[in-house]
């Protein structure tokens, strides 16, 4: 690598002034007639169908002039949608898509593979295993033993994360039942280490085998007994096949003792959409556990061992632990090596595990900023001095690193992965899981050549059926260009966080006049939040309303449409947060317990996800810093004007 | 409407030779500089931050060589994709898309709009409920009352309507348990007309109450009590919240009798994905119910009735009927008319009723073939003159009207709207079910302005989270070009039905030397199947081998990776066919016994899908079904040889 990466930054998009508009046009209308003059060579002997006659008659006239004039109204209607590609757009977590992403797309696209299936995917079905294994590599896990694949989004990855731990979590009590239909004696691995027979265990250890030891159970049982036998039984007695409401009869039958329901612990950070999954999937969601977390948004470990503790002592089990990497409000990334060591303290003295998945739809790709050329780490110093700030701290390197350990993980290229919309993604450390989820056949029984299996018809594993193979075209040629570690992505992240504490430094120190800015801690990656307070509203509604007044003046729903900078806002509420919001309300002036007794309004927040690689940029970049405390202060002021 | 669509269908394709490449590059590199013009003149002052001398660096040079080769790598790995284009692919519901749907994706694309919220999407939110009210009108659905939008596909749309579908059943013992809490007397509709008390109820007339009294029932709970009173109660009774463990349990206590687990009826064609949804659902696949078809592969409503009967006697509750328009493998349209009949005799003679879902995925835009410009229905008479052909019967635009009737019904763009993947929607008829599965906040209270709160977050009553706003523009820009109507889409798929109808007389007639093709009734829509016998193997798994082995000569998987023409291939098994199928076995000169005598294997039955609108086509337009015959029998011919 002869160059820097950032030399090569300057080519990777688009470019807030269309800077590179030359270079993109050249390789979409490359890619347009390349597909146009495939087709016209593909049996050329078979003629035209539309003859240039065709294009002379009125209907077709009128057809292409509605076609254009409905096109340049789309246009001219788009001129509204937010600029998600300048710098003074700081809002959600969106920005500009990288070129590749772009033009890998439009090119695949005119082809319009579908990767339900290899049959009618033949090369994008590959592209998009290749890409799973890229992501797998980056987080630490096993290419050759992991899984994964791309989704339409998060939330379909984290249902499918779920789904998959809960057939996981389940399928021993299907084992025993079928084991004992079948009349086989199975042994299995124990979390502590012993081995035991498994038509012995009580419900109680069933619901406890670690994942390795349950999908080493599941071959097992597939190697006893002929697969025709094992899968009419395990069709007798699995959770997929008999539902719930059957499923629970049986526990109570079976067993004597149900227990309670199955819980699944989340980090109270976690995104709304797990309420969405566990109400789907029929766990419901007052089995959602929230985990507090520490004053940086961080899931709290002692507070989650204290939660394992008192739920094996109610003999409750726990489906998955979700922890998370890059909040979706804060960008907090939990110490997920920490997580892992209660988890392997539960195993030890409790006797108790669980599913444990990584929430990394949003920081997933800043694992890349750990990883060398070569494929090796970067140390967190080495990190320091590429980014030229005290980011990251060693602990945030473990807690990236330990991504490998995770049972599951989900990834979003089309969130820091700068790809358009709908591209997420879902790893699975042990592949074997997938065949626990499968529909067609209902139980698949290992096969001799699983990579074939699934190059052949991935439909059979996933939530989704038809899905755009242009979408892994576009990750997979944009990790070409920007490869996962300190030369593409880890460099563009590490921009973004040095934009993001200039951002967050210079908000501390800002002068706002009478206006107080209250900043959150600096972000673990990239997305700051602060709350503006001002003496003549001291009160919680007071300081919400002006800020939501704030948000206003810099949206897009701005009565003149036309914001000078773009923020978002979120509110912060009990009882997520409680305890970890503590130092923000001290410093706004307000008691937790006014807090707390507002739930639905929780606190409202300022909120910037800082993905521009040009904040920290020195000029002729404009300065979109002092830019926009310019901004603020005028939003700020208009703000309390009209509470007036 | 002076010309007539024929003259307009030229133009609605880039065609299978590129014939209106000129008129999509132009249109593509109007829109790209359109977009890079936008960014320009959004705040010029900001100056430009990737200056010229940047692009002389040598990372940029470098990073523009890595990206034109990868790319022009990927176009060369693409040329090995599925010609889907070209008539000579006669395989899976795929073809080409409207120039339309490409064009407004690409350009849309290049802004990246999120429909998750219309913050971050504030133009294609309203197009995708555009999108959402022309497909309602075009089936049938009042817009004002009706509710829908666009998924990644139509499974995860398929799901929502099941989950929706469960939400609304489940309702009315959450409200009685509610109302209980609440000290609360409210009275109900029941299935009959009369009227009753709601506390009154027992649990099977609880869940036997219809949408519509379901829907007025959940507003009357929350006008009849403070908001968060509702919400909390609801919290301590609802499905969604309790989760099925508890849910089971408590029906056990309050009622004494938890009645069996309910189940969901579907045609024995339903595709295969109902059963990874009723398994992620924690319905369980051993609830799934198929009704047995009639030889035409329609649900059969008799033994629709007969079933129906049977469950009542068992007082086994219905979450959902599964009716299908446009099954996977045949195009069959179940006679939804007379699935309805059968459902209103349920709810007099038997006191039962349920969710009525019909799976329009594949065959929903064939409703446009109904449509007058003026969005008035035509006769059969109509259509038939226009198509040139006995198609469609009476009955079956009776069946399609009927869709109108459904509670709710699935229909995926990306096949007969032919826009790229990935777009499938949902229609829902009485929109107000969408508030039963919203989930930040989990019960929201009927709003005062529905529209705009749809508007603002589409994320809250939905399954997926962060979703392209370019697939709504693709779907909008496509309907305004080809209207959802006899001038649009109705032309165009009477153009296919055409071409298929063609396909299925000159298969039936076709002189295969010793070959003898057996040919599967003709289709209700544009799917053709087919079983190639010959003299030389007489078993049932003769002919499957040799048409697996015809299929394989005439797919990409062949050796040399170039078939004259591409096919499909699909098993037809017992159950599910049981009866359906036994003409077609008797052509095949096979028993009923042995066949389901090998359910794994089935009948082994080559299909293929008429998407392109130029089979029925005079010349200069390439007679692909002489071509595709002559194929065929070498094909046959080959497959026979290989097999000695």
């Amino acid at each position: 690598m002869p160059h820097s990466p950032a030399s090569s930054l300057p080519a990777w998009f688009l470019g807030p002034r269309g800077e590179n508009a030359e270079l993109l046009e050249r390789l979409v209308v490359e890619a347009l007639r390349d597909h146009v003059f495939w087709r016209r060579n593909y049996h050329p002997e078979d003629g035209v169908v539309i003859r240039e006659m065709d294009k002379r008659q009125e209907g077709y006239e009128e057809t292409v002039a509605t076609l254009t004039q409905e096109l340049i109204g789309l246009l001219a209607r788009l001129k509204r949608d937010a600029p998600f590609f300048s710098g003074r757009y700081k809002g959600h977590m969106i920005s500009e898509q990288t070129i590749a992403a772009q033009i890998g797309y439009f090119a695949t696209m005119l082809y319009n593979p579908n990767n339900i299936a290899a049959e009618i995917s033949p090369v994008t079905t590959r592209l998009e295993l290749e890409v799973a294994g890229q992501l797998a590599l980056m987080i630490g896990y096993d290419p050759a033993r992991s899984w994964g694949h791309i989704t339409s989004g998060g939330t379909i990855a984290n249902f499918e994360a779920l789904w998959l731990a809960r057939g996981v979590r389940y399928l021993p009590v299907a084992a025993a039942g079928a084991a004992r239909e079948l009349g086989l004696e199975l042994s299995v691995r124990l979390p502590g280490g012993r081995t035991a027979l498994l038509g012995q265990l009580p419900l109680w250890e069933l619901l406890n085998l670690t994942n390795p030891a349950t999908l080493d159970l599941w071959e097992l049982l597939w190697r006893s007994a002929p697969p025709d036998d094992v899968r009419r039984a395990l069709a007798d007695h699995s959770l997929a096949d008999i539902g719930y409401q059957e499923y629970s009869r049986r526990l109570a039958l079976d067993y004597g003792d149900p227990l309670p329901a199955g819980v699944v612990l989340v980090a109270a950070t976690a995104h709304y959409s797990w309420e969405k999954i566990v109400r789907a999937l029929g766990i419901g969601s007052n089995q959602l556990v929230h985990i507090p977390l520490d004053t940086c948004y961080r899931m709290d470990p002692d507070a989650l061992w204290e939660r394992t503790r008192e739920l094996a002592r109610r003999r409750q089990p726990v489906l998955a632990l979700v922890s998370v990497c890059g909040t979706t409000e804060e960008s907090a990334v939990d110490r997920l090596d920490l997580v892992l060591e209660v988890r392997s303290r539960a195993e030890r003295e409790l006797g108790m595990t669980f599913h444990l998945h990584s929430d990394a739809c949003y920081g997933g790709y800043a694992a890349a900023v750990t990883r060398k050329a070569d494929g090796g780490r970067r140390t967190a110093a080495e990190i320091q001095a590429s980014v030229g700030a005290d980011w990251p701290s060693p602990e945030w390197v473990r807690a990236v690193e330990a991504l490998g350990q995770a049972d599951s993980v989900t990834v979003d290229p089309h969130k820091m992965g700068y790809v358009p919309y709908a591209a997420g993604a879902i790893l699975v450390r042990d592949g074997r899981a997938r065949h626990l989820v499968a529909t067609d056949p209902p139980y698949l029984a290992p096969t001799e050549t699983p990579s074939t299996d699934i190059e052949r018809f991935l439909g059979r594993y996933i939530l989704e059926g038809s899905k755009p193979g242009a979408a892994a075209a576009a990750v997979w040629l944009s990790h070409k260009v920007l490869p996962l570690d300190e030369r593409g992505y880890g460099y563009l992240i590490e921009r973004t966080v040095a934009g993001a504490r200039r951002f967050h430094a210079a908000l501390a120190a800002a002068d706002l006049g009478l206006f107080r800015p209250v900043v959150l801690p600096v972000p673990d990656i990239n997305i700051v939040c602060y709350v503006i307070c001002h003496p003549a509203v001291p009160t919680l509604e007071g300081v919400n309303a002006l800020n939501d007044a704030i948000y206003q003046r810099m949206s897009l729903s701005r009565p003149d449409g036309a914001p000078e900078y773009i923020i978002t806002r979120t509110r912060l509420r009990s009882p997520m947060y409680d305890g970890a919001i503590d130092p923000v309300l001290a410093q706004v002036g307000v008691t937790p317990e006014i807090w707390k007794a507002a739930p639905a309004d929780g606190l409202v927040v300022l909120r910037s996800t800082i993905m521009e690689p040009f904040l920290a940029a020195p000029p002729p970049a404009p300065d979109h810093v002092t830019g926009f405390l310019g901004a603020l202060r005028r939003a700020c002021e208009e703000a309390l004007t009209l509470r007036r």
